[in-house]
């Protein structure tokens, strides 16, 4: 079980070495990250886009031409379709967001086609490291979809139990967040919270232990859960995913965390055939790094159940 | 301006010494709170409760008897309305709750007759010193209010203004936080930001600067309003007040930096014609003291304006 970044690096090490399509890929950020994922043995990267580009800034981050393989697109669309195609078509395991707008790239993974849709709405999974916790933290959703229902929390649910899995942890233990422990009926956050447990305890969610509404403090920390009386919840101090309320929520713990806290994270889209990184222009090297393990480690497991 | 909580006591030492009236006082935390208080030059206090326990504890932690006011009321709602009425009647400055139930102590709070409603909405503010941010930050509703309205919004902004002021904050610039920093009409949240940003612009609420909807890390970094092209945000990495979408994503942003990162804070009632300090169980010591000074500097702003 990975319950660190580092563990998840030794995990990608041991399995088959995944290789990553990227979609317009000339870009120096998203290229380094390649670099480092390529002397990290984490991934190979086929890299489309403009060739000439690419190249010229292969060459100023000292990256050896030969060990990638370049196809030539230029055109920005069509440059995204290629890329996809080859995930589509087994070519490569990952497919990961270049220099292009968020808009186009999400029209190629959903491409009717070429694409990895599964007919199941798009998701996000942010994993945190966070100095004090003792395992790695499985957040969602707090990048795409605005205001999950209850069935939308539902798939949130499932696609980040899979991703938790692929790390090693056998029995996600899953909290659906709110301000509060108890149901409210004056909240319907809380509502829904305790319908994903009964959907859970009744075999409708399957894998994973759900249990909420929690608060923050009592899903994540023992001593808090010790205090508060509730030693006795299924999550209590020991939650591995953590469920937001809407997009607001998890946005604004996820950028406080970042913002704030020592730590380490790495992010997947969900919903998808393969895995799909798509990182932010703000997210560091290491960041992009930690998601391309992350999307080798889902690809790994993907290819298991094949 | 006090940017820490030292500055916050140095604020409070330089002012005329306040009196605090405790509701059903024998509890040992809320008693070192009020013996810390005591030592450090920021408050007396007058403790309203069962008598005899009140003067054991006291002498379980060293307090000279002497140096406190102790009111015998055993019953606890009576102790509480002794208490509070101390504060409405002018013989004390500020109101803490000690061993009873929030019901009951809001209750107390909002009597006809010995109370300090004051016909508005209750709500809360909480005061962080978080390490890398330069000044304190002010932030509300992260546990009263669940679901505020615009109007109720409004008052939100308008309570905290006022403590950031008492703070030495002369022109508070506020963010109300959502997952984006533009409008969408497929967010409400992002539409009512913009919204409480037009009535400060026409004057209708004023001593501020409101600019929303905003991100939490423009909002709060430069770095980041300068990566993502928002340094022509009236509000851009220098936010002084966060206003929260709603209390589920206000208490989980509370929570995480509360676990997560190393830092100092405090918490007061608003909406009351006095300070009101609520603090929870499972603040610590340094926690109530904080609060404590907050309300000094509350209570001084508020004598000026008598």
């Amino acid at each position: 079980m990975s319950k660190s970044f580092d563990d998840l690096l030794w995990q990608v090490n041991a399995c088959e070495k995944k290789k990553l399509a990227v979609a317009v890929a000339q870009d120096k950020a998203v290229l380094e990250a390649v670099k480092a994922a390529k002397e990290r043995n984490i991934a190979d990267s086929i890299l489309v886009g403009d060739a000439d580009k690419i190249r010229e800034i292969a060459a100023s981050l000292s990256m050896n031409p030969d060990d990638y393989e370049i196809i030539d697109v230029k055109d920005i669309t069509e440059a995204s379709l290629t890329a996809v195609k080859l995930v589509h078509d087994g070519k490569a395991d990952m497919y990961m967001k270049g220099l292009l707008d968020t808009k186009t790239f999400l029209k190629s993974v959903l491409d009717k086609e070429v694409g990895l849709r599964t007919g199941k709405p798009l998701s996000h999974v942010c994993v945190f490291e966070i100095p004090g916790i003792d395992r790695l933290l499985f957040l969602s959703d707090v990048a795409f979809m605005p205001y999950p229902t209850l069935e939308d929390k539902k798939c949130i649910i499932e696609y980040t139990v899979e991703i938790a899995k692929a790390c090693g942890v056998e029995c996600p233990k899953v909290a659906p967040l709110a301000a509060v422990e108890v149901v409210n009926p004056k909240m319907p956050v809380t509502v829904e919270a305790a319908e994903l447990t009964r959907m859970n305890e009744e075999g409708e969610i399957t894998g994973c232990i759900v249990d909420g509404p929690l608060s923050l403090d009592i899903a994540l920390y023992k001593e808090a859960a010790e205090e508060k009386g509730a030693l006795n919840r299924k999550v209590a101090g020991d939650a591995d995913i953590l469920v937001f309320p809407d997009i607001h929520a998890g946005n604004l713990v996820y950028k406080s965390i970042v913002h704030m806290v020592n730590c380490q994270n790495g992010n997947i889209l969900t919903g998808t055939k393969a895995p799909v990184i798509l990182t932010s222009r703000s997210d560091d090297c290491e960041t992009k790094v930690n998601s391309i393990a992350l999307a080798a480690v889902v690809a790994e497991e993907l290819n298991k159940n094949k």
